[in-house]
Formats: C-alpha cells, structure tokens, sequence
C-alpha cells in the first residue's frame, strides 16, 4: 500500500551523533529464518526456570554477596519452588568455591533441587569446579567459551577450529571427571551466541551431545545466550527457531535460553525465544545481572501467570521476595518495575480512577452472583492486569489522589478507608473541593486529608448555626419541627411544620430567612447527605449522627451561604 | 521434531497462585495474523517521536509538575530534537490547562515543533481543549475514546454503536471548531486498542478519517494504544499489521503506537510494531508514566543508533537529560536502565574485563590504522554495546574492581588511572592480592585503593632494606655494586660484581645470604618491574624511581621472604 511520504509528515533532523560507526546486526551475522512458526505459537506451559542469581548476578554487583547473603538468596529461590539452580562460578573465586562447599556440607539443597556450577574450558578450573562439588548427589556442570568473531579474534586469539578443539578437551575431561556418577548432568553455554555464526553453533553444540552421549534420560542443556543484546527481540526468536530445528539428538537436548537486556527487550527476548522452542530460560530476580541485568524471572513467571498458565512458582508475597533481593543483591526495584514496583498498581488519574472503581464494583457482583468470594473470581479489572491480592499486596495504594484525579478516586477512597460514601451526583462538588486543593498543594491528598477536607467542607460549623431543636408528629402527616438558630451574632427561636420532619425544618428555616429547596436526600450508614436549591444554586451538604439529616440540610445550606 | 516429554526434565511443581482467575489474550481477542510481514522486516530510518510525558507521564507521578518543572521538561524536549509534543490535557485540571495558556503566551514553542493537546469525547471538554489552544499556530487535537469490550461494558456502559456515535459527534465538533485553521491537525487514540475486536477499530479509524477529510497534506493521525499489555510483543505487531494493510486512505492516515510496559516488553511491542507499519511511537523519557511507565524513547532511539540507524533525536549528553527528566519527574532513573543507568557500562567481572581491555586496545589499533580519532572509529568492544563517549559517559566507570574481578580489570584500572603498567605475567600476582584483600572486606576496590594496594605490596621497605648503595663500570662489561644492607636489625656492607649493575647487586646480595634468580626485569615509564625465583618460588617485585631495577629485585626478594 502507499504510505506519505517519510519527508512529507516526520519534520526530525538528523542527529549530530555519529551513528555510522555502528553495524547493523544483519551486516554481523547471517541468521536463517526459513522455516519460521514461532509469530504463530502460544505459550501453554512454563519453561524450566533457572535462577543465575548467586553467579551472573552476584558478579555484577558492587559489593557482591557474602555467604550469609547468598545462603539466604538460596533459600528464597528454593520456597520460590526454583528446581535448578546456578549456584556460583566456584573456581573463579575464594568466596564462590567456599559457598559451593558450605552448600554441600550445611545440607542446604533438597532432594528435589540441582545446582548448577559455572566453569570455563580450562582443565584445572575444571578440577576445581569438581573438587567444590564433590558429595552433591546431584548437579549441572555448566561449561562456557566465547564463540562469535569478535571474542575470538580479539579477546581469545583463536579461530573456529582452535575453540572447537578446546571445548572438545575441556568437555572430554568433564566427562572422566564425572565419570559413571549418574546425578551429574553437563550444559554447554556458547557464549555471545547471538552474535556467532549459526552453523558454527551448531557444529559445537552437536559435537558435545554426541561426546557427552546426551540421551532422554540424561540430557544435555544447551543454553543459547543473548550475552549482549544487539537487534529486535524477533532476531533472537529466529535464532532460536534455528537451533530447535537443527539440532542433532532433539530428544536428548534441553534447549535454554539466557537474555540479557541491554536494548530493553530481555522479557520480550525470552518468551520469543519459548515460542521458538526453547525448554528452559536463566535469568535473575527483578533482573539483576551484568550492566543492565539478565533478564527477569519473576516478569516472565507473572507474565503466564496474567494469561492463566500455570507460572509453576510461587510469587504470592512478592513483596517479601522483593525484601529479600533487595536485602542481598542491595540495589532497589524501581517503582515503576512490572508487578513488583511501589506504583505499579496505582492509579491517580481521574479517568483510570473511575474505571477501576466500576471495574471492581463488577468485580465483586461477578463474585456473587458465581458464589465464590472475590479473591476466587475471574480477573478482569481495568488497568489492572493482576489482583494486586494475587502477589500479597493490598488494595490501599491502587488509588491514589492528587491533581489528576477526579471524582471516581476521591469518592472510593472516602468510602473503602473512612466508610462515607458520596452519592454520585455529589462526587464532582466534592471533587471541585479537592482539585482546589491538591492544584494549590501540587502535592497528593492521603486518604486522611481527604476525609479531612470532606470534614471541614460539609460537616463544620457554617455561619447559620442550628442549637436546640425538635421534632414531633402532632397528627397524622403533620410534624412541627421547633428550633433555635443563630446567624450573624443574632440567635432566635423558629418554628415550621411539614409532611415530615424534615419539611418542617425548612419551613422553620424559611421563616428564619432561610429559604431552602431539599431535591433529595440519601443515608449511607450513619451519614447523610442533602442536595439543595438555594438562592437558584444546586448545592450540597452532610451531617452525621443524630438529625443527620437535618444537619445535611443545615450544611447545604451554610454551603451556599458561604 | 521430538523433544523430551516435559514431565521427563522439568521437575517443577503447580504453584498455589489461583492462575485460573486469568484468560488467556486469545480468548479475549481474535488476531488476524493472516498477511504477516513484520518478522522479516527491519528497522532503516527513525520514526516520528512524540514524548507525552507532559500528559501520560505527569498524571502517573504522585507529585505531578507545575508549571516551572513543565517548562523546563518542554524546553529538554524541544532541545532534544523532537518535533512533536504531547503538551496536556488542558480540559482535566486547572494546572493542564494553564500550562498550555502559558506556552502559547510565553511563545515557548519553536516554529518546527508542533504541540499535542488531549481531550475525551465530550464537547464541554473539547471546546475547553480549544479555549487552551487559541493563538497557536499548529496544534494537533487527540481525541480519545476507550474501544474494548471490558471498558464499554463496565466503565462507559456503551455498545459499539454508541461509542461509534460519541466520536463521531465528539470528531465533528472539533471539525466545526477547527474550522479552516491550516495547523490545527487531528489525531484519534481508541483507548484499550490491543484488547478491542480489530473490526471495530478500524471502522472507528476509517469513519474519523473520510470525517475529517484526511489527505497525505492534511494527515489524521491513528494511534493505537496498547494501554495495558495484555500478550506477547509478537501478538500487538500483529495487531498493528492488520491495521497497517487495511485501514482506508493509508496515504493519508500516521499510523502511531503508544505502547505501555506492564510486562516488561514495551520496548519491544514499539519496535516490532514498527517493522509491522506504525511510523509514529509515543512514550516518555526512561519510561516514565502510568504504572509500569510508557514505552521508554531514550531506549527506543539509542536502540536504533547501536544499529547504525540515525536516530534522528540528540542524546549525546544523556546524563544532563536524566538530570532533568529526575528532577520534573522526582522518580530516579534505576542503575540497570539499558544505557543511562549507573551500572549499564560496568564490568565488575573478571572475563569481561579482560575482554573489554583487549577491545579497547583493539579499537584503539583499529583507530590509528585508519587514520582517525577513537571517537570516529568503527564501535565493536566486547560488553560495551555503546561508546560511552557517545551518549557523554567518561570511561571510568567502564571497569570497577571487587571480589569477582581478574588481572585484567585490576591492570587495567593501574595502567589508566596511575600510569603503572603492570608486565602481563605479572597480573596475576598482584590480582590474587586484590582477591584477598576485596574477598575479606566484600566491597570494591577503588583505582586509589588498588594503588594503595600495589604501594603496600610492592613498594615498601620490607625485612631486607638497602641503605647507602653505589654503582660502577670498573672495566668494560664488569660492573661492581656496592651497598649497606640491614636485616633482622643486622647491618653489613656488601660488595658484588657482574656483567651488569643488576647482576651485580644480585652477587652482593648472595653474599649478605639472600641469595635470587632474576628472570626477566622491564621498565615501564617510571616503574621497573622484576620476576625473581627465591628458595624456588617465582616471585614479583617493583621499583620506582632511580635505581628502580635494583628496587624492583629487592621487592621480589621482600615480597619472597614476607
């Protein structure tokens, strides 16, 4: 189809940075995209998880975790429900190597859960990756090398078949190693995957699963990183589609993914990837990791999660599990990170405010009308696209009210945190009341200043003041209501009768000099609230506890008068 | 192909979270992905920016901008680069729409920028749109509506004719008030596009555009939010596909994206949307905005730069930006955040150490071979996806040393910052003394901490102290070292011969009982550096200074004695 012309409607100017010393990835690598179905799959399962938090994230701290620390993100991942996890890079360090072993001898890992442990291809790192796992019933030894043409020719100083022969002795020496032992599993991470010729990926990957002898029963993990992000996530998918379809023993292969997301697109990156075909993603917590992070498990949990797939872990408390990250890793989540952030579930404009209040008013009759309570019932509240109560966290700060806000927010906050609800053809004088206020302040109105103000505006003394009053049938249909006003320094005692009391108060307030039109009158618990005519003008007012109607009355009317 | 039946490798287990609260996307919106293109497509040329952290952002911040900190986040914008900018929603506040009076009577918008103004479907509320607008020269007016099923059932309680009949009337009144204006331009957001039936949508977009008469001189812009993210980034690029081939008068319709990031991928869904079509993106500066934040554009654009594709913004200080946009915003940028975070150019890690120093030497090779200034050269350095430099970032903190780092940082860090430019054997010597040293305190080590470190170790007096010493030629090629030596609180003088000056202060200090192997000395500017064998063991030493040689061997005798 014709589109306008880019000249015609984008008035941009080319900027003074020097892009053009940047390559586009199609010009660094050849990715096949013959056969291409991911765009078409879904998601109908998790993937296995695997958590990289104690080794690719601790690594990229400033202050990388002590053992006490660790032990403690350990035990998080384990009640998360995480079965396999990256425990460290033992010969990389004295503190990684000690806690591999504290882990073996403290008993730390249940039956059902395998750690893994990092090691490049050099046989004495090997042996001591061996000597930190010795007595683990059950572990991955994950080897790694840097395969694409940039880290071989600049950082390795090896061609294709250099690197090949050192994987190949390296993987060779892991096997003797591990001899008949049969909890002992190996994965190959071709490092900067994504960056490396296809058919030379291939070629290692499916040289390992013959030399380590993968089958169904003791596959082997290929694990295909994005180590530094560098095109659109559908590349990496293409990647991956590639490598699902090409490689030799399919059935003995754990295909993994590792993402990191240094274009923003990690989340997008894996779950492109699991529709490609991969079995298994690393990542880290909230997306911790190496410069900006690996990419985030627990977004990518959640995400199923939100689609109604079994997320195959527990995130219930997420802000417990956020606690303690933030506690180990001592870096923040950002307010505005998915799921977990302090503002994420909050609304403070107007619009949005409205939308969720109706969205949980249905909410809850769905609730009742299918029978189960409202935490059982389908989710689907506008703007939010998970019950906050699903991950712990409260409906206290979901809205919130400041000079965006309108009528919707302020009318649910005084109703759920101080029991007063506003008839709805009040909100907006209410509402007025309030843009007022947090226009001057610019600042955000808490629930209880809220009720403060509603207090001082309605439920205050006004320049007529009602004193001594009551009210009593004299006859059938006919009530006297007698009272003592006072305006303006001058008090006098008044009387009116009506159809009820209520009439008969304005009666008593027209003779008073008063004159009064009540449109209507509602009580919502132990509060009342009037809508009035006066001097030509709608207005509104409230009055709590005995007379409550009559003081609402009383109050629109100062209202007015004001 | 076969894989291995997920029960066989995946030991995960159900987890307690209700997940059945949730209906997948497909269930909630048929996609047409019949024609799909988009995944072999690639970005070449920038599309048209429109940052609305004016509106959308300011209304997701607890404290939102006055009107100072909106001009000085308007004036960022404009300095930028960007070209059209979502100034409000004059009609929602009082602050909104005194902020737009204040930049048309200020004459704050430059000839070339041309300013966006939001609006409900409402005319009171447009006519007050109108009334902010009056005396601008160009303006586009936003017309929102939400579209989705959820939304017109429980929050407007409208059908898909009446919501038809809202815009449309809403379309034509802002037609009347336009009237001839040649600047005033429209623009149509159905708000929830990616969870509304794609029919729908279209016969909206397609009704607005005969309506106000779109022409490819007279554009109407269709923006098509995915206001809450609801599937994977690969369903919305189909979703903006099937638009991009049908809507009517293609010619004369911008097709525009407004991503948000509640599962982490707005970044993706505006890049894959821009491979299917769009040609218009808006987001806000790092993300800000409701809950998880609007697609980010810093990421966006300097996404396209690291592709070699001019991003057509100036972000070539990019920490002056952060700057402002953290003090309009009063949220701070997270050190993760792909390129502006504080950690995003950092390498704590061994291996990427080494590798980003061999890359920079490369890149520094590559640069004088080609006979231009680093900054000029092609950009490929391992672990650095950017130049630093470009986006205004120093080098310093491209390298960082703790507990997780090797030789390379550690001599990288001694070379660049205090000019000691360690022999490559030498590295892993004093790196294990930085391992023990950054192991036990669990912290980082800072450039002056690690020369500190390099001080204490190698370039203080030890058990073995030279006093008064002289050097001299006595006959060609024998040279005689004279000295006062002191240890163990024992003081002799000492005499030796040699070939050399070195060899002999080598006899000298075989005589005094210290007998050592010299096997290789190397000055580099100031600093000699000496690998020794004492007692059979290699050992380093260091010397500054004159006579740096002979200090450098009395070091590694030290250093072996210690």
């Amino acid at each position: 189809m014709t589109t306008i012309p880019y000249e015609l409607w984008n008035p941009q100017r080319p900027s003074p940075m020097p892009h053009h010393r940047y390559r586009p990835f199609h010009e660094r690598v050849n990715v096949p995209s013959g056969d291409r179905s991911w765009p078409s799959a879904r998601i109908e399962r998790a993937p296995l998880w695997v958590p990289v938090d104690l080794r690719d994230g601790n690594q990229a701290l400033a202050e990388p975790m002590d053992t006490p620390r660790k032990r403690r993100f350990f035990e998080l991942l384990v009640a998360i429900g995480f079965k396999e996890i990256e425990v460290g890079y033992p010969s990389a360090s004295r503190t990684d190597f000690d806690f591999v072993r504290h882990l073996v001898t403290s008993g730390a890992v249940p039956d059902d859960v395998t750690p893994v442990v990092f090691t490049p291809a050099r046989p004495e790192l090997i042996d001591r990756t061996f000597e930190a796992i010795a007595g683990l019933p059950r572990a991955v030894v994950h080897l790694y090398i840097a395969t694409s043409p940039v880290w071989r020719e600049v950082v390795l100083g090896r061609d294709r078949g250099e690197v090949s022969k050192t994987v190949r002795t390296a993987a060779e020496h892991m096997a003797r190693l591990a001899g008949d032992a049969p909890g002992i599993r190996f994965q190959f991470s071709p490092e900067t995957f994504n960056l490396t010729e296809p058919d030379f990926v291939l070629e290692l990957c499916d040289s390992l699963t013959e030399l380590w002898d993968a089958s169904p029963d003791r596959p082997v993990t290929h694990n295909l990183p994005a180590t530094v992000e560098i095109a659109t996530p559908n590349v990496y998918a293409d990647q991956i589609e590639y490598m699902h379809r090409h490689l030799a023993r399919r059935e003995a292969v754990i295909l993994s993914v590792h993402p990191h997301n240094d274009r923003g697109t990690g989340v997008a990156c894996a779950e492109l990837a699991v529709l490609a075909g991969a079995q298994r993603v690393e990542g880290c917590l909230f997306g911790n990791g190496e410069r900006t992070g690996n990419v985030d498990l627990v977004t990518l949990a959640l995400n199923l999660y939100t689609q109604g797939v079994d997320p195959m872990v527990d995130l219930g408390d997420i802000d417990a599990v956020r606690e303690t990250v933030e506690h180990c890793n001592r870096l923040p989540v950002h307010a505005r990170h998915p799921y977990a952030g302090d503002l994420v579930h909050t609304a403070f404009s107007g619009t949005h405010q409205d939308a969720i209040g109706k969205g949980l008013a249905q909410h809850a009759r769905t609730a009742a009308e299918l029978g189960v309570p409202a935490d059982k019932a389908p989710w689907t509240v506008p703007y939010l696209p998970i019950d906050p109560a699903d991950i712990g966290r409260s409906y206290e700060a979901v809205i919130r009210v400041n000079s965006q806000s309108g009528k919707g927010g302020v009318a649910y906050l005084l109703r759920t945190r101080h029991g007063v609800d506003l008839p709805p053809r009040m909100r907006p004088d209410f509402s007025r009341v309030v843009q007022e206020a947090t226009d001057d302040s610019g600042r955000e109105a808490t629930p209880k200043e809220l009720y403060e103000l509603f207090r001082t505006t309605y439920l205050t003394e006004g320049a007529l003041r009602l004193h001594a009053w009551s009210a009593h049938e004299e006859a059938p249909g006919v009530h006297r209501f007698v009272c003592t006003l006072e305006a303006d320094d001058r008090t006098g005692d008044y009387e009116g009768t009506g159809a009820g009391p209520l009439t008969a108060f304005v009666d008593a307030l027209a003779g008073a000099g008063f004159p009064v039109e009540v449109l209507d009158v509602t009580e919502n618990g132990t509060t009342a609230f009037a809508e009035c005519r006066v001097n030509g003008t709608t207005t509104w007012g409230a009055g709590t506890g005995p007379g409550a109607t009559v003081q609402a009355v009383l109050s629109a009317v100062n209202r007015a008068v004001r």
